[in-house]
């Protein structure tokens, strides 16, 4: 049992990047939470109790959109604009981080490299950790802007919004979009704009853009100005599966809610087309609805509930165990069926590591997420479905709520906001903290089979 | 792709073992199923509806205990003679043959035997066939019998019953508690019996015993006859998951339900415990109850819903994944954590192939509960709760139900019976049929790495 704490003392050591990353978050949500405490961030001028606002911090750095307390209901400007920050920086962390983090662990392990000509130091130069950093905020305020500008002149054009009015709104959900965070100054989400294409896909872009993670839009640039000829297995897998899952979302919502009085029901077949769409790409953690959660039918929301655990692609701003996790125990299955005594994934091997990594994050967020639906149980009256759907989408930091969020005990509340930090911090550091491990014991012990099944 | 449909190829090659064992179980349904149809197995001597045959046929073939009308109501005597022999056959054929799949996995791989003796042949000689069946045949037979005449005296002198009646349905509960099938003559399970422990404890001992797994059985037999030293890792592990889980089985049941009205509430301090040590042993796929399930807690529900799906021992007549798949993944997740490179389970290194296996089996247990559930959302108006816990209860050939069964339309029922068919033998089979393969494709491809989280 010599290496038995192996990870947690690395954990627990100053200087290992995942610990640095998790510091940093809950330091950014303490300060978030500091400033929405005080008078000037309520409507009212007076001060909000601190559950409250550490709930509405962690829910907007971990770009979660669940809320408490309707945003543009109870926070003034001041407040909204701290939230507005506080998701950019959450965004921006999450994607530089995870995308340094990503490298680390690449190049540590001394695999393929980003650079081949760096392939000899171990840890990344600062070139690269600047490079990194510069293409996170350039991609975020470029497709920010766009969507902000999309959006405002939609508002101000279409609505007749003032110019002032509109691009405080067209920026303010242009942001919370391109960080899949969702959340939004109106207290029914974007419902008033359900069957609008010009303000849903604006957003839909934004949501994908975010969410499909920044190697993978490395990747695409690079290749875009001609510098690259193979795309990675990491790109490959994260398209490929983000798309698969997207079309299961929307056929999923298109069936299951066609004729549902509550959702689809009332619109006509483009309108039910626009929120079809809008509501199949929304679980990959944007949060945003145009038709009320809490009328869906019992069967979008199991489909919903595995789809927001899933989540997004990784190192970006989305949410979820990540599609590439998903997608790679799919082939570990695959392999084993198919009676292979490795995992092929599209013409590449999967080391053992990989699969068991994969295992790891998958089974420890089913989990959290068992826990905190048993705990909700607990303290609430609410029933299964309800308490596992928020319990997702928290851990997911995906933010659709059937509405029981604002009705939660204190207590309730706080089960979530350890659930949607862990869940916006655990699969990222978890997976590189074990990548990153040292190799553990060498002796060997004698093998044995215990019966499977 | 050359070696693409391996498992599938030799799956259905005549005379693969999982095959067989397939086959086998199918014929002894559709014959339990052509019994039950005829009309001098129903009260009335009127024939009965195909899918209410199929449904109690492979009910009691897969020792499930789901009931779609009453048994004692419905039923003639002899259409409860019919379906007593379906569980014994049943219960007999799934130890029997998953033992022998389990010894000729060991014996293929050429891993510790049971016999070293017979380390050379390459598959079981028939002199261990017949140990496997004469030992299972002797133990069901005598723990079957001892439970009988406990329960037999217990109803006569205890209840009044008429010899003859006592000991039909001593017999009757006796070979549905060893047998793991929960199938009862009283409309309500045994819930007259809840506070009787001279009923409720024969029936926990026999429901361990039978659940537990012949192999374990068989290696405390060996040991008792001072034949073997050491326990095997198989023996250890079912051991130690068995009772943990029967533990927290108990208690959540006692702390969840203590002062609830429906279940534990009316009763004094001694029957509470008699019911929470029944209702803690009962989830691991015995399925008799001694209160109304349908009253339970949803926290109690949710925890449930785990120790079904989990199960108990291999080559016993629980289902479920099994204690051991599902402990193996336990120290998977154990050893990732801890940064070991290799999974050591109690003192002996798990091979790479096992992991694998297990979590193979996991998520496709996983990916048939979330189906099946799904169906019946879309089939039926019962909320998740419900249609979740009566999914498991088939998977994992539990019985418990809340009630929803019973009020099943026929295309419900029937996910219910493909449901139980896979859920009893596929864990084992497919576990068998892995571990059996042949080793794939040689070539190697180069490795890659995606991001996992
Ligand atoms: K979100
Ligand atoms: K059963």
């Amino acid at each position: 049992m010599r290496h038995s704490a192996g990870l947690l003392r690395r954990f627990t050591r100053a200087n290992h990047p995942a610990r640095m990353v998790v510091v940093g978050f809950a330091l950014t949500v303490l300060v978030g939470t500091v400033l929405l405490m005080l008078p000037v961030s309520a409507q009212h001028g007076t001060a909000t109790n601190w559950v409250t606002a550490l709930f509405t911090s962690t829910s907007a750095v971990c770009v979660t959109g669940l809320v408490v307390v309707d945003t543009a209901g109870h926070w003034s400007t001041f407040g909204e604009v701290v939230i507005l920050g506080l998701i950019q920086v959450g965004g921006l962390g999450i994607m530089t981080l995870a995308s340094l983090l990503g490298m680390l662990v690449v190049r540590r392990l001394g695999l393929r490299m980003r650079r081949r000509a760096q392939a000899e130091t171990k840890s990344i130069d600062l070139g690269a950790v600047r490079s990194v950093i510069a293409g996170v905020i350039a991609l975020s305020l470029v497709i920010e802007a766009l969507t902000a500008l999309a959006l405002t002149l939609r508002f101000v054009l279409g609505y007749g919004q003032s110019w002032g009015h509109g691009a405080y709104f067209g920026v303010f959900h242009a942001v919370s979009a391109f960080n899949n965070a969702g959340f939004a100054l109106y207290p029914d989400s974007l419902q008033r704009y359900a069957t609008d294409p010009l303000v849903c896909l604006p957003v839909v872009l934004a949501v994908i853009v975010g969410g499909v993670g920044f190697p993978v839009l490395f990747e695409i640039g690079r290749r875009l100005r001609g510098k690259r000829r193979h795309w990675s297995l990491h790109a490959r897998v994260t398209v490929g599966t983000y798309t698969t899952l997207l079309l299961v979302g929307v056929l999923a919502f298109g069936a299951f809610e066609w004729n549902n009085p509550d959702t689809l029901g009332p619109l006509g077949t483009g309108g039910k087309l626009l929120v079809g769409l809008f509501h199949g790409v929304t679980p990959r953690t944007a949060g945003f609805t145009t038709v009320d959660i809490g009328g869906i039918d019992p069967t979008t929301m199991l489909v919903n509930d595995v789809l927001m655990f899933v989540g997004g692609g990784s190192a970006g701003t989305a949410g979820g165990i990540k599609v590439t996790t998903f997608a790679l125990l799919a082939f570990v299955i695959l392999a084993e069926v198919r009676g292979e005594s490795q995992v092929h994934v599209l013409g590449r091997k999967l080391p053992v590591g990989v699969q068991r990594q994969a295992l790891t994050v998958v089974l420890v967020g089913v989990g959290m997420v068992f826990t905190a639906t048993l705990l909700l149980l607990v303290l609430t009256p609410f029933k299964l479905d309800a308490a596992l759907f928020e319990s997702i989408s928290a851990f997911g930091t995906v933010g659709l709520s059937t509405g029981i969020t604002e009705q939660l005990p204190r207590l309730g509340e706080l089960v979530l906001v350890v659930l949607m930090f862990t869940g916006r911090l655990g699969p990222i550091t978890m997976a590189s903290a074990l990548a990153l491990r040292e190799r553990g014991r060498r002796y060997d012990l004698p093998e044995e089979r215990p019966i499977v099944g």
